[in-house]
């Protein structure tokens, strides 16, 4: 039996949904509705541009509108879903009036949250997330002369990377007392501070937003706790809030993040309604906490799970442990679940191991430094958390200790482990093996 | 209560041991006797130096000999073990006479397999181990015009990739189809193959060695079973040997790849007498069968168990699961457990799944292929091999793969991992989790 799924968003939790229905039953009918001219690009790769890493913004897009014609994907660009019924199971398309559907999919992604302060509405404040927006800021960027970045979030790293490659005199305004605040250690977080300050950032910590100030409409300046900062430019990353007015109106529960409520089909509460990506929360697989706004990658794979089920195969959705990474300055950092802040903040307890290693033989070129944090669970020593900072390597630690946490390994398990030594791409001893075995130690001093 | 611990080796297994007695108790007293001038040295980077990527010899060194005396480790350089008796806790030094022992750790490494025919007395036969040798060679590599590297094993396929760096004509001869034949799968090592003719090295695979053939004592050419190979040097990178003539005088147990039995502590038949490293071989984890000639890594972790445990710690060493890999030509290339070729070789039912994936977003600079190819038991669907070829990232994956197939790890919790997208660092899709999909997929088709 065949499906018609309408597929509200067109970012990669809708895109894969469109994919997942199609794979369930290639008779499947796919409507993907977007507001935007455009599906199927990374806005991941947006601050990469900017900073001219890479070329063109044309090379973000994966394939072109035939291609989702070919693949019998119904993409309506420029549109907008108003509403929609889920006893009826119909959407309202604005200017299209009423559309009907067998299952529904819900992937809204996100908005950055509202800063909250006077002088929202000049010009000059730039939310990245669009590619058309992007290309016209870009040129915009050409002209910029000093920019503000406010939160230190993943974007905003990003961002804070970027704009000095373009000359740009660079502020980050955050009200934590380092970057990634909640999510990353402070020790870890140090190198990359320090490698801005050799870029030329300039970094405001412990620094409250208090408004945007202008002239004839035009940001001029930032005002903060800690004084006035001038802009021509400022670059908004506050943290993703759930895209949800729709669903809300709907009747779709949400939880404590504002993000919908999906089981491990993805589906919501109201029947053959799913949701996936940034607009619905998903529990953290130590915690139990749900979590909301993760990657690209979890919405994609949201998507593809939430399609598959709405389109009549049987796909589930694992809980996260949230494996993440990234370029800041000139480190990669990253990690799992959550570090010592988190942890403190939760009042969790654990056993930490910590060792400061070296990505290749100690004599190879280009050899980098990798520091790796591991939090434990007293008693079992089971996995609970990572943090890393280094050079190289970090994508791989982290994708391999998001599935040690998942599956229950513990520290005597990764003291143990062997390891590829070979002098142009790994080093005697593997950091995270070191660390687990101070980690052990540490457990045995009781500390 | 300490024990004099003597330790015969000086290489990674008698370094680690010597340390792990150390560590076991300060108060051990510990012995290392070597027939070398050095300790403590890296000779896996080697052919790095005689491939220029590496400036100096120097660099190999990791410590020089006052910081082991520092660390309280009696070294005996260019001293020779000739027997040892078990019954009377007594080695035998060349010169120096008998000296007693509570604790033995034999960790005496390995020989390259003699190649068995005539000519092995020529000049010109370059067995890679030493580093005092190495450097006396590396002049030599400054006269050679022509070098044939005979088999490609592990240090071959490294020699093979440094000797053309040094405007050597090189030739590369092996009985297998293919490079690394026992270990790697064709379709692996095919993209190294290309990459080798590009840098101008000539192939001769299928080819049998027959002799050395020469002039006034100095090879000249290699006689095979394609024909003569003119050269002025010839690596000879047959498989390693355990050299183990004094160990088995002695009456310790060998197994059948003549590697000494060893229990998880490290200890051997006889009482009070412990092994590690190239001497010794360990059960693999999945198939039970023993395994000899592993890697330096490998060696140190051994011998830090045997150094532990023969002073008096409690401690345990695993079944193996080899992750392993190396550059060879331009790419990386590694694996864990086994292949498609081994399995066969063993008898071994799998499903496969295989998946050509890439690095980094597939817009971000220098981003890189790679190839993921699974094995999993059919039925339970746990990994119980892995090979890879790609431009990065393989050793991590590796160390991960390994961990997986201890651990029980299946398709299908790779095919649901999480995994870290951020452009420059890792691409949307992880390549090991679309091969453990198409795994998944096949093993539903029943293939």
């Amino acid at each position: 039996m065949a499906f018609k799924v309408v597929v509200i968003g067109g970012g990669a939790a809708g895109i894969g949904a469109a994919g997942g229905v199609k794979a369930a039953d290639p008779a499947n009918e796919v409507i993907v509705y977007t507001e935007f001219e455009d599906v199927g690009y990374s806005p991941c790769g947006i601050p990469y541009v900017h900073g001219k890493e890479i070329a063109a913004f044309e090379s973000l897009f994966l394939a072109d509108k035939a291609a989702y014609v070919a693949a019998g994907i119904d993409v309506r660009y420029n549109t907008r879903v108003t509403s929609f019924d889920t006893s009826r199971k119909v959407v309202h398309v604005e200017g299209e009036g009423e559309v009907g559907y067998d299952r529904l999919v819900v992937a809204t992604g996100f908005d950055y949250a509202d800063p909250g302060v006077p002088g929202g509405d000049l010009g000059g404040l730039y939310y990245v997330k669009n590619i058309r927006r992007a290309m016209e800021w870009d040129t915009v960027l050409d002209t910029v002369k000093k920019a503000v970045v406010v939160e230190a979030s993943p974007l905003g790293l990003e961002m804070v990377t970027a704009l000095p490659h373009r000359g740009i005199e660079t502020h980050l305004v955050d009200p934590h007392p380092w970057a990634l605040g909640e999510l990353a250690d402070p020790d870890i977080v140090a190198p990359v501070q320090e490698s801005w300050g050799e870029m030329g950032v300039q970094m405001h910590f412990n620094t409250k937003l208090e408004g945007f100030l202008g002239d004839d409409g035009q940001v001029r300046a930032v005002a903060t706790s800690g004084g006035e900062i001038e802009a021509d430019l400022v670059v908004i990353s506050t943290h993703k809030r759930p895209n949800n007015a729709v669903a809300v109106a709907a009747g779709l529960h949400v939880g404590m993040t504002g993000g919908i409520i999906v089981d491990e089909r993805m589906a919501t509460s109201a029947p053959d309604v799913f949701a996936a990506g940034d607009c619905c929360e998903i529990p953290h697989g130590v915690t139990g906490v749900p979590l909301q706004g993760l990657t690209g990658s979890h919405a994609y794979s949201q998507g593809k799970v939430a399609g598959g089920s709405a389109g009549g195969a049987r796909r589930a959705y694992q809980q996260v442990y949230v494996p993440w990474g990234m370029v800041a300055g000139k480190w990669m950092i990253g990690g799992v679940s959550f570090g010592e802040t988190a942890a403190n903040a939760l009042g969790m307890p654990y056993v930490l191991g910590v060792a400061n290693g070296i990505s290749r033989a100690r004599y190879y070129p280009d050899v980098k430094p990798i520091r790796v944090k591991l939090l434990a669970e007293p008693g079992s020593l089971r996995l609970i958390g990572a943090q890393m900072v280094g050079g190289e390597g970090i994508k791989e630690r982290a994708d391999f200790l998001a599935m040690a946490v998942r599956v229950g390994i513990t520290l005597d398990d990764l003291a143990t482990m062997e390891n590829v030594y070979s002098p142009p791409i790994g080093a005697l001893n593997e950091p995270i093996s070191v660390a687990a075995q101070n980690g052990l130690a540490a457990a045995a001093r009781g500390s």
